[in-house]
């Protein structure tokens, strides 16, 4: 499908919006489209057009030339508006039904028309809600295997995975990753954000040399280490769900990074989740966690078996190094996750909505804390299982 | 300097070569020019125009759209010829004096206006010669230093490396590595070149299982660690030299890799010197392996310490930990440099003239067996003086 827009950027208002879906072939032409700007205007514009009578829909993103956190206003490069249509065009080639299909898009407008996913809820915001999603894990787990493995060299004829390398390079969004979650958290860096009482926690982690130079690896690894195609950013806000369904949206941060990446990001949220929850609210939190790596490396060792192209991938013990590698490396990214989240700039409502400021402090000192634990001891697990006996205990 | 050149690819003839220097402001316009073609016509052609009257000259190297090794010929990207002229610009503006001036160059043409070194040798054949140059074990140490740190994220802000990363993707002779110094002489290809009594020796490492584990780790740093621009061929064929001076040449396998590949190839190119040497003049090459690491790890240090970027720089054991992966990569690179040298298709001349077939057979089985007590043992070496120690006894 092809859009009649404007061939420079201009941002959309509403009109402009649905004479923009008139122009595509999804709805009848005599329909009365409504439209409703549903973003958080920070960083992209998102609107719903809705044909009254059918109640049927679509989502046009625009993206727009800047970021605004916390007041401040920074420009930002439009390319992510490509970058983010073309990884879920690719993504959901590779990971059927886990991705939001992509009607049409515009470079120059930085717009991607995609399926309306309204009847879903964001994940974060059903955790919150004390929901719990069954097929969950087992969806992203699957999500996890298909898109990484395929994208990778592993499974992929090196001219293409060099040619998606150089296409997804993303160099603007990876500078944010690299400073709010690498970097700043782990020094007296103003963008750090936190309450005052976390104050002695937050210098704590300042003059931990020992695990600063985890974390110095762990940064090393996101700049150098193009294995495969990441969404780049897959936390809880990342995905809508509902019982059946599960859709992972906003691949705007993608790029080559290392596999284990997409993985920490997703089970560090959850396990934020954990901390937040008690008794058997928990528990189906922590099977989440122990369920999506199992679907993961089952499906991942499979994809191997049948799709592997690599010459060494029979060799002894080189599936479970390069399992074990994402495995240990994930856990250390979700240690960094864990820290961002709490001192850093970027917060997550899960630990700041707790109403009683006691708990919430306990609970974000807790985040720290297993943080840290992940990042300094990930090489120590051998299992899932004994990462699972870990979180436990760290969310307890 | 522009070239007056035709818009599409053409090999050149002598005469067309000829025109072409005289397009540029290089020579008289009275001077009467000679041409003659000095390459091995495998791959490029290389033109060394010269004036009559004062023997000053410059070289024209055109790269042909084909490889041709051991009578086969099959089609290799022009591509190349811009990926070389880049980085003989990049490296030469950070390792000053190291690396030829470039002239003038034409994309479409494939071609690269250049330094004319024919008063230097190659660096192959002076130490296949016996010879000994004083300054190379500095010039190159310095040369890998500057060139590496300085495209690599502990020197280069993220948004200029990752720009370069995409400009020096090359994935059809990264093919070529990948194939040929980490796959083929590891399996029983038919790219491999053997003499019939190695054949053992050959099929104990086909049956080297933990060896193979090891080199399976080596290709995947290879393929997905995009620490530096590498020059990606740096043997003892791509360096001219004499007494005090040293030019690295053709570095038309420039990309983005571990730091470590440039470093081991050469070093292995030197071992494979110091086995088929003896006493003295054995010593010499030894010390010039020692000392190349030494002059590479203090000036990387320094670089380190005076133009680093990283904000973790000084973090307790984080450039130890950089310094001891690049060595304990180096030592792996090597290992496989110098089995692929032996077995694979292409071999070196280091070797293969030695006359006595006796001779021969039992340098070519102590190289086998050096790169594969390298590779297995990388990481036992825990300084410079450990591993020449190692390479003295493989070398006996």
């Amino acid at each position: 499908m092809t859009l009649t827009a404007p061939s420079t950027y201009k941002a959309l208002t509403e009109q402009e919006a649905i004479r923009l879906a008139q122009s595509l072939d999804v709805f009848a032409s005599s329909a009365t489209l409504q439209c409703e700007e549903i973003g958080d205007g920070n960083l992209n514009y998102v609107f719903r057009i809705t044909d009254s009578a059918t109640g049927h829909g679509l989502i046009i993103k625009q993206a727009l030339p800047y970021a605004k956190v916390v007041g401040e206003s920074w420009p930002l490069t439009l390319h992510r508006a490509t970058i983010e249509a073309n990884a879920l065009k690719l993504h959901g080639s590779l990971a059927k039904g886990r991705v939001p299909e992509v009607y049409a898009t515009d470079a120059a407008l930085a717009v991607t028309v995609m399926e309306d996913l309204s009847q879903l809820t964001i994940l974060r915001n059903g955790l919150i809600d004390g929901k719990h999603y069954p097929k969950l894990a087992e969806h992203i787990g699957s999500y996890l295997a298909h898109t990484l493995f395929h994208t990778s060299d592993f499974g992929l004829h090196p001219f293409e995975k060099k040619r998606l390398a150089a296409e997804f390079s993303n160099p603007e969004l990876c500078k944010i990753t690299e400073d709010l979650i690498f970097t700043d958290p782990f020094f007296d860096h103003d963008t750090n954000d936190f309450e005052e009482p976390l104050r002695e926690a937050a210098q704590a982690i300042w003059d931990n040399e020992p695990l600063k130079f985890e974390v110095a690896k762990l940064k090393r690894s996101f700049l150098t280490e193009a294995e495969a195609l990441l969404h780049g950013d897959l936390h809880t806000g990342s995905i809508f769900v509902d019982e059946d369904d599960t859709k992972v949206i906003d691949p705007e941060f993608a790029f080559y990074g290392p596999i284990g990446f997409d993985i920490g990001l997703f089970l560090a949220n959850l396990i934020v989740q954990a901390i937040t929850r008690s008794g058997e609210e928990r528990e189906l939190i922590v099977q989440d966690i122990t369920q999506t790596w199992q679907v993961f490396e089952q499906q991942f060792s499979g994809l191997w078996e049948s799709d592997g192209i690599e010459t060494y991938k029979t060799t002894t013990g080189y599936r479970e190094y390069a399992i074990e590698k994402i495995f240990h490396d994930a856990i250390g990214f979700a240690g960094c996750e864990l820290i961002r989240r709490t001192i850093g700039l970027a917060h997550v409502r899960d630990l700041d909505d707790i109403a009683d400021e006691s708990t919430r402090i306990d609970r974000k000192r807790q985040t720290l804390k297993a943080g840290e634990t992940l990042i300094q001891t990930r090489r120590e697990y051998q299992s899932i299982k004994q990462l699972e006996t870990a979180i436990k205990e760290l969310s307890k």
